[in-house]
């Protein structure tokens, strides 16, 4: 099967590189051209623009950084519309707003083609092994012709009606990840300044009913003030904008995720919004003050 | 082995059971007398005053609501000092500020007596089964002592140092563990009242990076308004209010430990307070003004 | 001096009644023309649109409900635009969005005609009196030439640079505002709540250093749970929301403001949305559960 | 009239010397003796102990740092307690919580003494020109009798009921203070990002409806980045941290109280803590990391 790829940032390359091993032929474009080379070296095709990519494939997959950036890949010159046709299909999976992800499905749509959202749940390492969690939405008849390629990419791929729900169930699904890991930064340093070993703070969460993929994987880099970026903190704080601005919409008061919020701005404002979302531990942590 | 096991609450019902079960001798005490009942239909003997179980067992266990019961417990007429001394042991499990813990130990020491702190995490179920992790600090050789009842009542039994340790390092768990069932709240009032199926929800919470024994195990019943106290609201609010004083004297800001704890103050507020913690979730949702 | 006046609500019939009582000449006009009326018995001129106003008048004034009407009011058949040219000026005194006013600034600009942003803080009886404050930004030259009639208008025309200013400086006002009417709630509540009676609270507080004209203005009503809308809760949950996307893309952490329109968004799901804004108050006070 | 002034802190020295410059006889009394030194020059007569101070006067004023000095003095060998017998008044103005007012009345009475809590709202300047707010509360006669003291103290006394009363208004209207604070620097630093003068939003602030003397005095101060304690840092976070617990005991939810006592803690860890309670700026600006 032939896929085209858009967008190679962290996820968008994991995921293309994922699927190249499995045998996919898989064309590529990334707007720094060069960031292809790598998948290149595996096998991948380089398209000129999203135009071309378009063009060339039936199914063609984007994984761009934002609203903004997933928006440009369709809406400018050389971008998706230019190409896309009936029977031809586009499927989103950065995470934007369900506005972005309807404005996008519209444009396609009018053009005969067929759209389905699909943000995923999990980063890099998943990514890397097929082990995302695929919120699709949008027209069932694409999902059911690109479930190969889903079932590659994620260990389970949800469709979830209208589009704009795979957007909204991605939003609350990182809002609720963000909460904890700010939760558990703050239980970090609530047990080493009360004079316990935070490493033992980890051993006993994993045993208990709070146990969780993510704080036993992050624990000990976060200990160590590793934060390479998995999922990059601006993107998290991005999301839990946009989790708060739903809320917002539909009258649901999220105390919780609006103080995680701040907490998030706090880290952008250290100049953490690159490193990984965990760095938001440095905001509950020592600071000093600017001058 | 014999033990002495003062208070039958949920956790205490739950762990004198597990031990009966498992061969121990168990000597029961409730200020509710007829609490003892089930347990002595169970095997178990009956204590008229915790001096009385402490003066008949080598080792006695408390598992108490809160530090005023703990204390009085140990400190009233008729309490554990009565009969503490050289050769004897008491293990208190009731969750409770460290500042008590350290009160109860000296009183209990200066007598000659034994201490070991030992609150657990978990609630009822683990409880039953003998899964909960012990947080035991005070005396070591208490602890050998003690460790096969100990192995029976937990997976798992730390030990963590000084007196204060164990209380600290619960506080926090459970600061934790609160903090993270109030963003689950958000996010499932959040799922439903933008359209998504808060089941959905569930389901792929329960694939990824942030999946838990807590979420799995409330969410289902939290969406049927079913919150069965496995874990009191009022309890947990009380440990939320005491993992902040914790912050405050070591000047830790723990923002979201603080929204959440008001948020479980709301809860209180609504008559809340006996049932589980989940019933947070109550908070979160539509209210309707009082009058 | 002759100023053309758009838009007859309760602030801008105020406001231009408050011109002609001071000797200017004014032409105004409404959506609804029948508005006119009352004016023109004190010795305004009508204009048949806002472009026929613009045509007549050096200084044209808008004062108009929302951005919506702003806009309209601007770029519909027969606005602004139609006549708006070099040598020609127009105060927006609507309350906008920043956006919203570089929006009119660049059309009018565009043409070679003038423009000044400047919302007022004050409501009804300020704008009779011309004790508005005037948070004005663009041209300078515009401000210097209006500034008779600005002088007029209120007590104080500030003016702060840029177009987008005015209306920034507008929502760091309301969100200040906004955290102090719900400190305020809280305040009271807990007094009640604790045993003290809350109207001596605001006897004691209007004593103190935090003494301010909005406690006690609001306490009584409040007190006697009277939410006559002076200033709707829904436009100041707006303000909140549009302060903290202010602070969102200036990477300011504002945790007060955040947990404020949480509240509000708590009082907007309670159906409060139109009473006054100090309706917030129920939030704090005790709720029950919705079924 | 003579009375008796125990302890010299800054509201103690600023309060008794305007006792003695209205003519009061005051014998004063500090932990740190030297301290009185300034307050002798000026007139007033040293007591070597709380005990000798109450034995040499009918009435005698505390104004204590905090509740264990507030105990420490009426408890501790050479206390309060040695000399206070039927005849004789002690009024605590220090703040502390209606716990420890509640104590100290109890152990008073029991004495045959008579006692009235009265915390003040005010701080340095006030206290120095007899501008505070007394919120006294306890044996009414008590407060007849040292009315003319009270009326050189502050402008206005309250008497408001039962011991108690004084100590929770005291907490009240402190916490809405703190909340202020931190709003209007959150105010102000969003303000500055914008691309606003933090100078000009003081005069738009001093000129609307809640314009208040906090914001007036305090602003300048802020912006030049001078905490000179007027009262300090650490005590208003213990007052949000009472008044917290104050609403707890009441089930009263306050997030807004929540999130301001978590920056004044942050401010405390940064160091702050004997500065100037405005220095919960520097929370809001700019931070770095610690190492």
């Amino acid at each position: 099967m032939e896929v085209g790829f858009l967008g190679l940032g962290i996820m968008g390359k994991a995921i293309s590189m994922n699927l190249l091993r499995n045998g996919f032929k898989v064309t590529v474009w990334n707007r720094t051209l060069s960031k292809c080379d790598e998948l290149v070296a595996h096998g991948a095709t380089v398209g000129g623009s999203p135009a071309e990519v378009i063009k060339k494939c039936t199914i063609t997959i984007g994984m761009l950084a934002d609203p903004a950036a997933a928006l440009s890949v369709v809406f400018d010159k050389g971008g998706v519309l230019e190409q896309i046709c009936p029977g031809k299909g586009y499927i989103d999976m950065s995470t934007v707003d369900h506005e972005t992800s309807i404005k996008i499905s519209q444009a396609i749509t009018s053009k005969g083609g067929h759209f389905l959202e699909a943000p995923v749940s999990g980063s890099k390492q998943p990514a890397e092994t097929g082990q995302l969690v695929i919120l699709s939405a949008g027209e069932k008849a694409l999902y059911d012709e690109a479930i190969s390629a889903l079932n590659v990419i994620g260990k389970k791929a949800f469709f979830l009606g209208e589009v704009g729900n795979g957007a909204k169930m991605k939003l609350v699904v990182n809002m609720i990840m963000g909460c904890m890991m700010n939760t558990f930064s703050e239980g970090l340093v609530l047990a080493e300044k009360s004079g316990l070993d935070p490493r033992t703070l980890l051993d006993v969460l994993d045993l208990g009913g709070i146990a969780n993929p993510m704080f036993k994987g992050k624990g000990p880099t976060m200990l160590q003030s590793n934060y390479a970026p998995a999922f990059p903190l601006k993107h998290q704080q991005k999301d839990m904008r946009l989790a708060l601005a739903l809320g917002d919409e539909n009258a649901v008061s999220m105390p919780i995720a609006a103080a995680a919020n701040e907490a998030f701005k706090k880290a952008r404002s250290l100049g953490l919004g690159d490193n990984d979302f965990s760095a938001v531990f440095e905001v509950v942590k020592d600071l000093k003050r600017s001058s």
